[in-house]
């Protein structure tokens, strides 16, 4: 499935959070990812995800879709790279 | 058309891109936006936000479908509302 993912943490989870994030997605941009995941890793993306958060302050957004195909995406202005170095 | 979008501006120009879009779509957090809009809405967002952006050193990333019903989200954790002051 295709997912769109987006978080919302405290500073101190931010690192931990995109680590993890990365390992699943190819991250967009600040919080923001994007990829293709089985429905297995998604869950376990988002177990992981859990444990990091602090559910009471923190969020988590996954939009997902069977395939890619119903979603158009249109980039203005620069493109970052997912090499990109972002800490 | 239902759609996600999501910049990357200069920290001077967040104020006006925020303010741009929220008045198209709804906020979901940091600069994190959906809903649904029309095609001719969507074009003069998109123009109005190249006004802003600096496009050599900013983003903006909208995808689009064209409905909602493609698309299942998922919240965990916190659900900030759309009525949440944010500066």
């Amino acid at each position: 499935m295709y997912v769109i993912l987006v978080y919302d943490v405290g500073e101190k989870r931010v690192g931990k959070m995109l680590k993890l994030c990365r390992n699943y997605l190819n991250w967009i941009q600040n919080s923001f990812f994007e990829g293709d995941i089985s429905e297995v890793k998604l869950k376990e993306l988002t177990i992981l995800a859990e444990k990091i958060m602090k559910t009471e302050e923190d969020s988590l957004i996954i939009f997902s879709s069977r395939t890619e195909k119903f979603l158009d995406k249109q980039i203005i202005g620069k493109e970052r790279s997912s090499t990109d170095n972002f800490l």
